[in-house]
């Protein structure tokens, strides 16, 4: 594929705030039609709290993809910026920049147009699903966990493989089905397995779309496990419960090769953290194409939730933007 | 003056929030090369919430001023929705926005600056000063009230012309200083005579920079008198009270000759507010060029803090901008 056509593939990411953001921070070098479709699971910290209160769809993890696809600087750094004192005390600003758009326009899309517009964003953010809606986790063994905060900090108690629903039916926001039918690329964006790809995967209509696109999908698997939910899965684990909620086979499936240093490790993994494990024999023998690659950031993150008195439990063990990007957009060629 | 000239006109407008904004709303349609200059007394509110939960500077009266000058519709009812539920309910997301850049970049200038920029405003927008201060008014019978807030809302139980300080020294915004030094027109706007015009006057420096300069210096007088406060008040007594804290002449006096309609002043009048009278002789024979003119809105005004938990009382009987532009640029000629 030659340079000009690389920048004009058409690219969709799946996912929900954190491991979007990475992905949209490195394809917007190299691409500029990519639109994020956002997990609307979200019910922790600033986000819930505005849910709560407001009534509105929960913006966090939108407003990272707007940051993540942002051209303007000084506003990606004013979107971030979490009030650190009084009633304000956790709020980012680009939460409630989008909470005062759409209780002003009666609208979440019509907020999210607007603060791409200011942000001159590459591309376009769009809500997985409009529906307002809260997920709950079934484990086998019955344990029930209802909403992304709870769950987000739930354990399986060494059940696996549990079962993800929404509370309240939620169908596919119909931009969102037109960008996958239309999309060359499908990304599922690293993240919570189960308490924000599961949840954006299960809406109803997402399925189809994913069967019905001549898109190749693509899944970036976690760097570390998360503790009381995927303990020791390897790749290939992560891959096969992705292919549960999505409904069909991955195309590729992108993981990292070289396990981050013991100094990353020991800084900033949280406890039971492990890198994700590799068995090149499985992944050789999969039917989809298993990519590894040096995908560890080198650079140390900055917490943007340090403040949020109810922030979600996070690693900072991140993949690096363009080297990541790099490794999909070869597999595009 | 031609037509020309008249649009280079430099005019520098002193007031608070509500005044400022008819004043500055009438005038960008003429002139562009406008300053407002804004008091920084105001501790009520949302404001007031935001000085003393994260040490700001009073942002409401900058904000509306901002939205006055600003040639962006959207952007201009954003700065103005006041959330309406929860912890944030009260707060004006224009504060917000003023609030989060200034802890940002540790500066309230480069927040209004910023700001500025976003809203596409005509002329720039500086606060009189850039201390922390709050204001206190002295009756001569010894009444103290301290806190905007409170003087607000003061009775001076018949007591009249106190005395107005500020309760930590304030001194005036060099840009302020500038601004009014290199004017054609000062215009001192209508309002809070005691509680948003002396607080501004009396802020060291401006005395000597209205002195100093060549411009002329025009006052609006008030539509209605303000109950405890300025009861019984003609315009001259209004124009002498600017006079005593400005410490020099007026040139031009603007006053409403045609009372406000009953309707209007049954149905938005409060409680003890009557228009202010004119006596024709004592204008006649004042030192400065007092011009009187129909300048009661005809339209109805929107009370933009009803959903403010800890709103000020505020009348509804307010200027036409456009009549009140040309009157003002009318004595420029």
């Amino acid at each position: 594929m030659s340079k000009q056509k690389l920048s004009d593939l058409k690219i969709v990411v799946i996912g929900g705030g954190t491991g979007s953001f990475v992905v949209l921070s490195g394809l917007k070098q190299y691409v500029h039609n990519i639109t994020a479709l956002v997990s609307m699971a979200d019910d922790g910290g600033s986000t819930g709290q505005l849910r709560d209160e407001l009534g509105v769809l929960p913006p966090g993890d939108v407003r990272q993809c707007l940051v993540a696809l942002s051209d303007s600087p000084k506003l990606r750094d004013l979107f971030n910026y979490r009030f650190d004192d009084g009633a304000l005390k956790g709020h980012a600003f680009g939460n409630l920049f989008l909470t005062a758009l759409e209780k002003m326009s009666g609208s979440f899309v019509d907020a999210v147009e607007e603060a791409s517009e200011l942000l001159a964003i590459t591309g376009r953010v769009e809500p997985i699903t409009l529906d307002k809606t809260h997920l709950t986790i079934t484990t086998p063994d019955g344990k029930v966990m209802k909403g992304q905060f709870t769950a987000v900090h739930g354990d399986f108690e060494g059940s696996q493989r549990p079962n993800v629903s929404l509370d309240s039916p939620a169908s596919i926001n119909p931009a969102a089905k037109k960008a996958i039918e239309q999309a060359d690329l499908v990304v599922i964006a690293p993240g919570g397995l189960y308490t924000s790809l599961a949840p954006s995967l299960v809406v109803d209509g997402v399925k189809g779309a994913l069967r019905d696109t001549t898109a190749k999908l693509i899944y970036v698997c976690n760097l570390v496990t998360k503790p009381g939910q995927t303990d020791g899965f390897a790749v290939h684990d992560y891959a096969s419960e992705i292919e549960r909620f999505a409904g069909r086979q991955l195309d590729y499936v992108i993981y990292n090769d070289t396990p981050p240093s013991k100094y990353l490790l020991d800084r900033y993994a949280h406890g039971g953290e492990y890198p994700v494990s590799v068995d090149e024999q499985v992944l050789k023998n999969a039917h989809y194409a298993a990519q590894g690659s040096d995908l560890v950031a080198k650079q140390m993150w900055h917490n943007s939730s340090e403040s949020d008195p109810i922030s979600d439990v996070r690693t900072f063990i991140r993949h690096d933007p363009d080297n990541l990007a790099k490794v999909i957009l070869n597999l595009a060629k």
